[in-house]
């Protein structure tokens, strides 16, 4: 558990994490795939590491269109383990 | 693609679907397991399936629940094709 983060200092972190953006409390990164096998496909990548990491982005699969959330629940917004988390995302590429 | 179904028919096919209900132009069911692998075994048994019948619900999973929708895009509603997908998705239980 960490504190919330100010939006501006999350918006500073933001420039070196591409694709995420703030959406209300949380970050977010919309992902698509050319189908839905290839979704699933990244969706368990994103569970495996989640589960490592124990803390696990809301995921949203519209057929090839993946949505991560990431807020640290418990502090009402979003802390550096979310922006740790996503900078891990990010390096499992597509 | 077929027509979209009245409201009340589909109200009708709602009984013999445990769990599943209307929400806007779709149909809903929401699961609750253990923690979020458990979580993640029965999204992959859904995918398969979903592939397999190229009938694919929205998916949503927030830690340890999630949450399946129907709809069919093309007819911008639920069609007999949602029914017989949610009736294979409580074919696979938990």
């Amino acid at each position: 558990m960490g504190n919330p983060m100010q939006n501006s200092d999350v918006q500073k972190a933001l420039v070196s994490l591409p694709g995420w953006a703030q959406n209300g409390p949380a970050i977010e990164k919309l992902y698509e795939f050319p189908n839905f096998v290839d979704a699933m496909v990244f969706v368990n990548k994103v569970a495996e590491l989640a589960e490592e990491a124990n803390h696990h982005p809301d995921i949203k699969i519209v057929y090839n269109k993946v949505t991560l959330q990431l807020l640290s629940h418990d502090s009402g917004g979003v802390t550096q383990r979310d922006l740790r988390m996503a900078g891990r995302i990010n390096e499992l590429g597509r």
